[in-house]
């Protein structure tokens, strides 16, 4: 069956299963995690009443009439820096020297900063006049024990970091990653290090999507096969449970060793899609090994790379329930043109700017990578394009 | 000197010392990396003149008037696979089967796809003719050994990975990464796990702006420092040396025991500037020990992040060379008010999603930090503005 990219990502999305476990780790290495379980404040936030500003702690009765000409001139019975602890009692018509983040003692209701006094050490003079709780934090005014602090389902960052640790929280329960098993096919594949002999390539989509599963954060196995039918189907079959999905590379067209057609027959298995209609990478295709979904993605390292940002990221997205993951479309507006047709729907890769796009590249073939060296983008051509014009506005997706 | 973040950003670049160290990597950890010098294509990508498709190679010559009523028939010579040794030279009237990347055997100069062809196996009727070098990719045509195949400065991704793999290419030559210093400081900060005591809270800027460090993709050594001025004086003096810049949090303001000030002088400097013209984190210093550049902002943990992805990113960026690293300005139309008028330039925190930007805080305070977990952008707001409307355009930047 072959199915328009938007329908295999719908075909995706139903057959796979979202990733339910979940583990407990260091509040030091969640980047990118997903929460996996509500959390509550476990302490008020600031933990007490506490000075916005330097100045000193005084009771607002006591200061009604002050100003510049009729300054009230007040006791100072101590002192609280931040971090200090607070046993003072404010008494009536005394003052606290207290600084930035300093704990307020209980007596005194708002803050006077220091440049509006004469800095007294002893006694103080103080210049205005304050309402009741001015310049004044409240103890569990950015939160109180108890509130929810972070949602279930929050994609966490340095900012969540700062705030569990301003709880004191230093573990938390995010969803497991992601396991992902990446299999590259092909008699010709040699590894880098290797030396190329005549008829081989180096293995270059080994490399590329394990490198960007890596930086998708999840984790990877890798492995390469020969056009082997028998041992690919064994691996499959042996291996498949551990892992939440499958990607292959190699062996999706319909040439006499393209084995991944009788890798699926060795398991009498039908592909659920064997054709996704744009280019590169039609014959992209997606089966399921008993639970285990797999995608299995072209060898040409372009088309790899194409049907991977396009189907293998949505895929994963949806098994780990990661936004970040799922790719993001953009508009921009051509600054070149691209002369050739588009019979299929096609995706040429460009690079994208402050919304202007550049193509960069003057083989477009699927053949050719090394050009994509300076690209950060895919635009998205519709069938039946005859052209694009500096100016057309385009829709494409950065990676 | 109190100075505008435009002028601020430009005294740093002007006070760091582009990091010059490069190393010796693994393709494998390239990712967000700097070329550290150009690379040129060991061979010829791809290796050998490669079949595009799955059929047979002939030559043209032989077939110029087959049709698919007038078929030519020649005899077939042998098959090569992708990953085949290529030890056949082809004969006038001969045909070779061939397989999607199999090495073009010479004497031969176009591929006729198999579904034009009969499929035979000892001899095949072709039913097209072609012109030479038709479905025929040549040696070296994406890349030809010697040229340059990536340019010293490229910001490496995983598509880098994949063109040095297809080179054979394992280990590369990269800027080293940057080393930041972190101190925090204040008596008040208590490390997560500890008790949390009377007046003392939990050290959110730690955890916040280190997490921050490693996502950016520095080596950061993170320390906390009580309101000491001679013992962070004397850590500063001897181990400023070891590192591209130093961080700092906490004790920038104007209290008794804002130690940064009085750090400075145990160490007899200057600030280059001491005071950034917008809200929050005014208090930011910019300052050097020696040749090592140091950035001092607020203890405050919003006014932190705030000034630190104003400023520290664009340091970052700068010693580095990685524009990766650097706040991107982007534009965006508000949907909700924000009410209050600012006198300073002001950065709120909202979230920005398809151009479109939600006030999702109730307490812009500084001081007040959970409510930053739903937020992703900084709005920029213009001193003197009364305050945003639904509808007004805003600049920003993502964190």
């Amino acid at each position: 069956m072959i199915v328009e990219l938007e329908q295999a990502i719908e075909i995706i999305n139903k057959n796979i299963k979202i990733k339910d476990e979940t583990e407990i780790i260091d509040i030091d290495e969640i980047e990118n995690r997903i929460l996996a379980k509500d959390i509550y404040a476990k302490i008020n936030q600031p933990p007490f009443n506490r000075s916005p500003l330097d100045g000193y702690a005084v009771n607002s009765s006591d200061i009604q009439t002050a100003s510049k000409n009729t300054p009230v001139k007040l006791k100072v019975i101590g002192s609280i820096y931040a971090g200090d602890d607070n046993n003072i009692i404010g008494e009536i018509a005394t003052a606290v020297r207290i600084m930035t983040g300093g704990s307020i003692p209980s007596g005194y209701d708002c803050i006077i900063r220091q440049e509006d006094t004469d800095y007294g050490d002893k006694e103080v003079q103080i210049y205005v006049k304050h309402t009741s709780y001015q310049n004044y934090c409240f103890k569990g005014e950015d939160i109180k024990e108890g509130e929810l602090l972070l949602k279930k389902g929050t994609l966490l960052n340095f900012v969540h970091v700062g705030i569990l640790a301003s709880q004191g929280i230093s573990k938390i329960n995010v969803k497991s990653k992601t396991n992902i098993l990446f299999l590259t096919t092909g008699d010709e594949l040699i590894n880098i290090g290797d030396k190329l002999t005549s008829g081989k390539i180096y293995n270059t989509n080994l490399y590329t999507l394990k490198s960007r599963l890596k930086c998708l954060g999840v984790n990877v196995v890798a492995k390469t096969f020969k056009d082997d039918e028998i041992e690919l189907a064994k691996y499959i079959k042996e291996n498949h449970k551990f892992y939440d999905a499958i990607i292959t590379t190699g062996g999706v067209s319909v040439g006499a060793k393209d084995i991944i057609h009788d890798t699926q027959k060795e398991l009498f298995i039908t592909p659920i899609f064997n054709k996704v209609n744009l280019k590169p990478g039609t014959p992209a295709m997606f089966w399921k090994y008993s639970e285990t979904p797999i995608l299995s993605l072209s060898g040409n390292p372009f088309a790899a790379v194409v049907t991977f940002e396009l189907m293998a990221r949505a895929m994963i997205s949806l098994i780990g329930e990661n936004v970040s993951i799922m790719p993001i479309w953009i508009n921009g507006t051509m600054a070149d043109k691209f002369e050739k047709a588009s019979n299929k729907r096609r995706f040429i890769r460009a690079f994208y700017h402050n919304g202007i796009v550049n193509i960069k590249v003057n083989n477009h073939s699927s053949g050719a990578f090394t050009d994509t060296a300076y690209c950060n983008c895919l635009i998205d051509i519709e069938a039946g394009n005859k052209g694009l014009n500096k100016g057309d506005k385009v829709k494409l997706i950065l990676f």
